[in-house]
């Protein structure tokens, strides 16, 4: 294919596009197919001679939208918001005709330059304390991962080498195994699956902390689980704290385990994957407070803010805490502006080497919604959470579960987990509305996250007329 | 920006990336700007009220462009090629329209199966072995994976992970850290970066071991160090074998050390990030040969096979290894078809959660080019790197300094390392050609790798003409 192909063929993919998005209220929001759908559908191999463009996006439709699960219908209230706007689909296709690796600053300046100001403009954005910016040269600084679940795993290598080096320094004896076999990293209960993960893959216990009523981790379990750790010869030295749990958007007390953490010399990691986009809205900023105690801090613009993934925000207060961590410099990405002080190279902050061109995703679209937008954007989807669990109150049949604060609603049926369970059965079998559930504590829960882009009013009336219905089924099929 | 406005303006952007593909080589490969150039060009904060597109379209040109270091520029001779081409530009933008997030089978079923599928085309395009193949439902198959570090990453924590169980099982008293810590990994001496990296981020020792005269890794130089090794009361468990390495594009002796680790217990993973895609054609099939004894195999269709970033191919003989190292299912992951056998959550293959719908760039990228399209591609690249070494070798002031197997030609003048680095330097500062050094030995060596997309025989004589013209500068100011 051509420059003068594509430009035919990049035309009639932006239609696509815009029909798909136009039209997405119309497809079922989850598929019907069944495992293995797929492969009876297409050749065993690769063909030897080129099809045509015509037969792959007639094949897109015939093949590829039967097994989509449409995140973007505003019928799809499951998991979190994955983000998706115009403009940073705008900025994707730019991304991938220049199609830079920005694993150093000489691999491509501007890649590494505008992330570095866009993760100044952002950090703004959400009045984090200034030791988290880069711009007045001082020692911290922001950097796009991929996932959150990388920026906590990170964060956790970052903190196991440092505590590794200062235990080192006054005790020259001891192995790094030998550390290591008495680390312990903590996080909620409610903590998402990735902070489990990064324990697993670093090598070091994780131990879970009892959240309150609220699902808040607070200062007296941890003070608990610290004292019982140290007195058994452990060290601690690493601590997840989330704001907005997957589980149920619940806020850890950062005022009361931030100063705790700081004390005891433990790397305090702040994971906001979610709910970090509400913090640009002042009435949601205090939501934020205690985060001047915290080593790093994340949250994804990819779920909520618009900027289509993978754009997952980390901000440190000592860039040389992550360089330190991982650094390497092999003769074939040496540059000569390499150790001049002035620059960075992102690959001593992540996981992988390679690197997109992902800042520009954020500089089309905080320059396109403007901070007003973006704020608009978040306000809407909160009202809109609120108004969904003001008609659950309106039902005695159903309880809300936890107190809803953004635009996660977490409800059930005054009953058995079974009552509920069927419900949600009945829900995802019919397929008119997507939703996943959770257990809070003993209790099996729905979980109603607005999610899309377009879903207004309408769509949650008629979500909650459609689940109103098919409990009244639930309800009718128990007494039976 | 609704539908009707993005119609106009992708419209734009495609034609924007459509004039800069067409016109990239009249752009300077390498950019003037100096450390920090971009923050005193653009506002310090994020705007309150929108900008138009306009405004931020003048921007790229005027910003964003100086800046770039233009990788698909046929002027572009370093590191290795990353992949650009208009069907997987395509892809990409219906990727985002999509923009499912696909961690497991129900949250896009399309987004798993075509994977899986194409993880079997490309499986087959290189004769990969059966056993790494999903579709006879055996014990392997095929996943895609960020980068081939979180590839060598993935594999290095299945097989710790591997190893820990069984040295438990068979006396459980040892605890995870005694293992850890007698744990060691290997690689050979010319082994990328990542490798060591990833040894750092799982906690174990990595040794590496001296390659040949040819830069390769033999078996008596890893038998020695694994007697040595275990003698010491170490406990091998981990290698990398690289095919086409980064430095200078050797090949480790895979029929050699493979039938060793196989013996010894030890995970071998092959690492064939740039050469894995040479593979297609039956000429370049023999470099692969001996991946038989591997547990897992990777390499960058996002570097040569003109599918763009990013897209790590990644096979393991047995899924379980993986999933079996990282598999945790929080209530709001799970699915009904989750334990049922049928289905591939991907989650448990790799370190981020998320994932986006990348078969979809493979799909394209296969069926626009036709296994002989993208065989003629490679072949093409080839042919000019010989082309370029028939150039060095006529000229008796450079050497050859390594064998030309694949696109990357490593030569040097024949003299001191100062003399090379003075000619790297003054052929970096012109900024007609781009190219990056290494090191081989305790010699100082230039790399010209055949990179982009575009790349004639024109711009190789004229790189080449080039480069004479540097070297007569050099060696005349060498010699007053």
């Amino acid at each position: 294919m051509n420059a003068s192909e594509f430009r035919r063929r990049g035309k009639e993919m932006v239609d696509y596009v815009a029909n798909y998005m136009e039209g997405i209220e119309g497809r079922q929001v989850y598929p019907d197919v069944e495992p293995g759908y797929l492969r009876p559908l297409i050749p065993a191999a690769a063909p030897q001679e080129p099809d045509t463009f015509e037969d792959i996006i007639n094949d897109v439709e015939k093949i590829i939208m039967p097994g989509v699960t449409h995140w973007h219908s505003p019928y799809f209230f499951a998991y979190f918001p994955t983000a998706s706007s115009y403009p940073a689909m705008l900025a994707d296709m730019l991304c991938g005709a220049i199609g830079c690796i920005g694993f150093s600053w000489a691999a491509s300046p501007a890649c590494t330059e505008l992330e570095t100001v866009m993760m100044d403009w952002l950090g703004k954005m959400l009045e984090l304390p200034k030791a988290f910016l880069n711009e007045k040269a001082g020692e911290g600084g922001g950097v796009i991962q991929g996932s959150a679940s990388e920026a906590t795993l990170v964060a956790l290598l970052a903190a196991r080498t440092k505590v590794i080096h200062r235990l080192q320094a006054a005790s020259p004896e001891l192995t790094q195994a030998a550390i290591m076999e008495k680390l312990v990293a903590y996080s909620s209960d409610q903590a998402h699956s990735s902070v489990e993960r990064a324990g697993l893959i670093g090598g070091v216990k994780l131990k879970a902390i009892p959240s309150d009523g609220n699902f808040a981790m607070r200062a007296s379990a941890l003070q608990e689980a610290l004292e019982r750790d140290k007195a058994a010869g452990l060290i601690p030295f690493f601590m997840v704290a989330t704001l907005g749990t997957t589980t149920c958007c619940s806020f850890d007390n950062l005022l009361e385990v931030g100063p705790i953490c700081n004390k005891e010399d433990i790397w305090l990691h702040v994971d906001a994957a979610y709910a970090g986009s509400a913090f640009i809205c002042p009435e949601f900023r205090h939501l934020l407070n205690g985060v001047e105690f915290a080593d790093s801090f994340n949250f994804n613009p990819h779920k909520w803010l618009l900027v289509n993934f993978d754009c997952s925000a980390m901000w440190v207060k000592k860039r040389t805490d992550l360089t330190g961590a991982f650094r390497l410099d092999p003769t074939y990405l040496k540059h000569s502006h390499q150790d001049s002080g002035l620059i960075t190279d992102y690959r001593h902050w992540q996981i992988p080497l390679g690197r997109r061109f992902r800042s520009l995703k954020m500089w089309f679209v905080f320059r396109m919604y403007g901070v007003k937008g973006l704020q608009a954007y978040i306000r809407k989807h909160v009202q809109l959470s609120h108004e969904f669990e003001s008609l659950v109150r309106q039902d005695p049949r159903f309880e809300i579960c936890v107190e809803v604060i953004l635009g996660l609603v977490c409800f059930r049926l005054k009953g058995s987990n079974k009552v509920n369970e069927a419900l949600l059965q009945r829900i995802n079998s019919a397929k008119k509305i997507h939703l996943v559930p959770c257990h809070l504590r003993d209790k099996f829960v729905l979980r109603f996250a607005i999610c899309s882009r377009t879903v207004e009013s309408a769509h949650v009336q008629r979500a909650w007329e459609h689940i109103k219905e098919l409990a009244a089924d639930v309800l009718r099929a128990e007494r039976e």
